[in-house]
């Protein structure tokens, strides 16, 4: 029985390689997260207006964080930040989400500079809270590994929503 | 030996929810792609920002999918469209592309409507090529799974850039 189904297997093998999955010459890639390793169980906005949107009806703050895949900063925090629970489980319950490696055209989401990482706050009234800020003050939305209580205290200030009646 | 492995994993499971990767109350999901079933071996753009970028200093054109994850249109045009392994090599090959399930704010990106599922090409010189279109008048950017071969025409048709020289 083992060895009719190891047959059948070797049978399959090849039809379902003609049938034509693409495989690229390079070898097979693992498939790209919406999450990039911040948070494989959030469910991740893709755009900004994507996020907004839900933001609004949802009536609940946006994080968007601003990282690049291959900056030490961005992937230490990346890494602290992936692995805390009380992080994660309040971004789930009572945040929309958003990850970017890219600038967006909304100048609101740089108010000191293009730098990552970087962590902004949108209200669901789309205004963006400048005023939740880390530790340092040549990069005010900068966060080191070392400072995720800070973020963790910025995300409370940010559950505070500045229009509550919406 | 095989018993001792046992204890020791035994050990270190309740050791590493301990540790604390946050699980979802509704349970562990499936971390979203880029792709959205489109394509997983592809690399997929993120924001149109970022694929319009690549497409420039890459020197290929843009695919955009406009489609929505519970339309069942975009859905059949989706299965037909990741198995054709023809597409996929030369969208792996000579393309950029984006899947989005919202629509940006660039109106180029809808000259007739913002129906779904919808496919736009785009030159690297950033023209949306508003006349590579397919066999609807009523919805020039729509395709059905058997309009796969207009498709694999248009794409031929996209790969002529419009200014070769840049």
């Amino acid at each position: 029985m083992m060895k009719a189904a190891f047959s059948l297997l070797l049978l399959l093998l090849p039809l379902s390689t003609a049938l034509g999955k693409y495989i690229p010459k390079t070898g097979k890639r693992i498939p790209q997260t919406l999450s990039r390793g911040w948070g494989d169980q959030l469910i991740w906005g893709q755009t900004y207006e994507e996020a907004l949107y839900w933001a609004r009806s949802r009536n609940k703050p946006l994080m968007v964080i601003f990282h690049l895949e291959d900056c030490p900063h961005s992937k230490a925090l990346k890494k602290v930040f992936a692995d805390n629970s009380e992080i994660q489980k309040s971004l789930d319950e009572d945040f929309v989400v958003l990850n970017l490696v890219y600038e967006t055209t909304d100048k609101h989401l740089s108010p000191d500079g293009q730098y990552v990482p970087r962590v902004i706050f949108v209200d669901p009234s789309m205004t963006v809270r400048a005023d939740i800020i880390g530790r340092y003050s040549n990069r005010m939305y900068a966060y080191e590994p070392s400072d995720i209580d800070i973020l963790l205290e910025n995300m409370t200030k940010a559950k505070k929503l500045l229009k509550s009646e919406l």
